[in-house]
């Protein structure tokens, strides 16, 4: 009988082994997937890719055991045997003199690549990018930005284990629709209608109930027809929920938390691609907080514009309380406090001291929201009369009027918009340069 | 303005700072959700429960601020304030005497919990059990289980980082049907037909091309009729996918090491929820790698049972390869490898010793699978010709060839079930147990 016992030692080694000069002037062996192809007459450079980095491999002519140098094709993967030397001008000062190879995978005969993707920036339109998908996310500034996404997810996960939360799972195919509007995705379910959730709100407070303070990063649903540069059908959003609280400050003190955690695992573990991506990233140390009307007032006065509607935000307004935040403060973020209550959902918690307003926040980054969190109803009592002044049926929320029956601390939540926090970090212009596989209204491929 | 810069210290303690002894004869204020009231005459006891544990305090009569001990009601969340002191009858050693309480938040009047959440089992039906959901899982030993499974996909995320994986995010809504077969949710994306994802499989392949190693825990969807004790139609899949392999083996050896890595961590951090539930965890150091066709055989013999179909297991013959394992190498876990091509979707590599078989296997755990995995085609001609052989039309699947025609190193992959193997670390009869909020066939409340 064969077991399997765990990992099994290579004698292939990485490429980062020998950027770091650990394996100078002695033979080693690397895998990795062909980059770029220069034939130099009688020697090529061969650069190899992982996930890592690039390392050039020197391919002398008649020198190389098992293949011939012209024959190395871009695209190609292939295990190299060398000797590691010093030399500046290679990517990362060191390169590899090959004395044998061994071709891994090829790829399709008479293969071309559509994109080129070995290049620094690959000049193309968003569209062309996001067609060949596939393949566009080998070059190594796109799959940057996707190390960069992971190490917000991880940060935001990081810091919340270490402060008590419990990362839940809820469902994504649900009975009703939470959040309200029409902008929801229908399914047929063995006979009966359901739904793609919109957010775990009904799901993360019940299990505020449970655990006092819980998160989720997963994969939410929206049907709007908007084909804006910041709008996506499918997004991931980074949800917490914590019981307890003394007032929705506190959701936004932990907010402010996580994002200066974030920014510090990015900076001590993602050195490499915030260099790749040239970016500086924005302090967190005093965000200032304004009461939505106050916003909207200031930045009318500074600004010069009339306030249309006094209940709603416009984009470009968000723009111009970003930036006035901005001059006045230097600070790239800024919470909206205080929403009208109109336009906040049933669960959201009436400010006490004014019942047209609410316990609750946008978080705008940049000019843009990035966050939407506040305080929730916790009486049951009072969910129930929101509910009926609102017109909706109590009959129709039993599932979720069970857990403030039974009893539910105060509490609040919020839930990050990671595509689009990841997009203003990298000051892209387009959301869709920071999704992996975009859905909008007319994409759903690849 | 005012300005938000992180977390404010609280003046409230935790439950767990009173049970660890550090605030042994001192005053402290803690704020928990009331688990039981005990009327004892003239005091009661009141058992505060919080996410790491209960704590009781005494009310006595008359020496209570703020409300009598006789108004304290089960799932009212107060703060109390009081001195902590040795007792050993409560449990974790300690009480608080109180002499301040102030309700945070209170129940509906005139409540009646529907299940006894605060008894130590609940003896009731499942069904009960899942449609109370929403308080049922207040009880103590129902939470422990998803925290457990929360150290599961910790364990498994944490040890995938140490090696290199990279996590992805992946659309949950297709275009395609990349697995195959009828059990596909469809539904309607803005005058298209879409599906729910059965499975990340084509895309985690694709991004095995751009970062070599990658992993995802999301959830999946399979539109399946069965109605079965190990059935779910929306689950979460714990899905690796890594590059430059020398064989399907290396996806074992993987999984071999990951799942020591995740019972370990269980051991470190979630030795509370091991012992509340009474889980003792399985050896994984020598796991048995036997054919499927072997494996068949053994099992017929042993067990006097005829093979009635040679190209699948029956539920009852994984039952039985399960118990031959235990009784002949003591392993509750078994690889059965090399499953026949005709069962195994078209992205499988078909073996070249025997092309009616493939390299690919399924963990058995305690005799239910638990893993399916294998070595992927890598080759462009390679996957067309396979499409072609089973009456697939290469041009449905233009994105996904495209990895294969611009080059993909020798790979393979493997996902996991996190509800099936929750069920089986805990020993449950259903996977429904160990699901937060299943989704089957006549469920899909709450």
């Amino acid at each position: 009988m064969e077991f399997v016992k765990g990992i099994k030692e290579k004698e292939t080694v990485e490429i980062s082994d020998i950027l770091t000069g650990g394996w100078f002037d002695r033979e080693v062996s690397v895998r990795g997937a062909v980059h770029t192809v220069r034939d130099m007459g009688e020697f090529s450079f061969v650069v190899l890719r992982k996930y890592e980095g690039l390392v050039q491999c020197v391919f002398e002519d008649g020198k190389v055991e098992g293949m011939e140098a012209k024959t190395v094709r871009e695209g190609m993967t292939i295990e190299v045997k060398g000797a590691v030397s010093r030399e500046e001008r290679a990517p990362g000062g060191f390169e590899l003199r090959v004395s044998e190879v061994k071709v891994l995978s090829e790829p399709a005969k008479d293969s071309v690549m559509p994109i080129p993707i070995s290049k620094w920036k690959m000049s193309t339109s968003l569209e062309t990018k996001l067609s060949l998908r596939p393949i566009a996310l080998r070059n190594i500034r796109e799959r940057a930005i996707f190390k960069i996404q992971e190490g917000i997810v991880r940060g935001f996960r990081d810091f919340l284990f270490r402060n008590h939360f419990t990362e839940i799972r809820t469902p994504k195919i649900v009975a009703g629709n939470a959040e309200g509007g029409a902008n929801v995705f229908k399914l047929e379910y063995f006979g009966k209608k359901a739904f793609l959730a919109q957010s775990p709100q009904v799901y993360k407070q019940t299990m505020v109930g449970v655990y006092d303070r819980v998160f989720e990063a997963a994969p939410v649903f929206r049907a709007e027809k908007h084909n804006t540069t910041r709008h996506l059908n499918e997004y991931t959003s980074l949800d917490f929920e914590m019981g307890y609280i003394d007032g929705f400050e506190d959701i936004m003190d932990m907010e402010a938390a996580i994002l200066t955690y974030i920014f510090e695992l990015l900076k001590k573990e993602y050195q490499k691609e915030l260099k790749l991506l040239n970016i500086e990233l924005p302090s967190t140390e005093n965000i200032p907080a304004v009461r939505f009307d106050e916003a909207k007032q200031l930045v009318s006065e500074k600004y010069n514009r009339k306030i249309k509607n006094p209940y709603d935000l416009e984009p470009e307004e968000e723009i111009l309380i970003g930036r006035y935040f901005k001059e006045e403060y230097g600070s790239d973020f800024v919470f909206v406090t205080h929403y009208p209550s109109k336009k906040r959902p049933f669960y959201a918690m009436d400010d006490p001291a004014d019942n047209k307003f609410t316990l609750s926040f946008d978080l705008l980054f940049k000019g843009m929201e990035v966050t939407t969190g506040g305080q929730r109803i916790h009486s049951y009592e009072a969910q129930v009369e929101k509910m009926l002044k609102r017109g909706m049926d109590p009959a129709d929320f039993t599932d979720y009027l069970m857990i403030f029956k039974h009893g539910m601390p105060p509490h609040g939540g919020l839930g990050i918009g990671l595509e689009r926090l990841t997009m203003k970090i990298l000051d892209e212009q387009n959301v869709r340069e920071t999704t992996l596989f975009p859905r909008d209204v007319s994409r759903l491929e690849p």
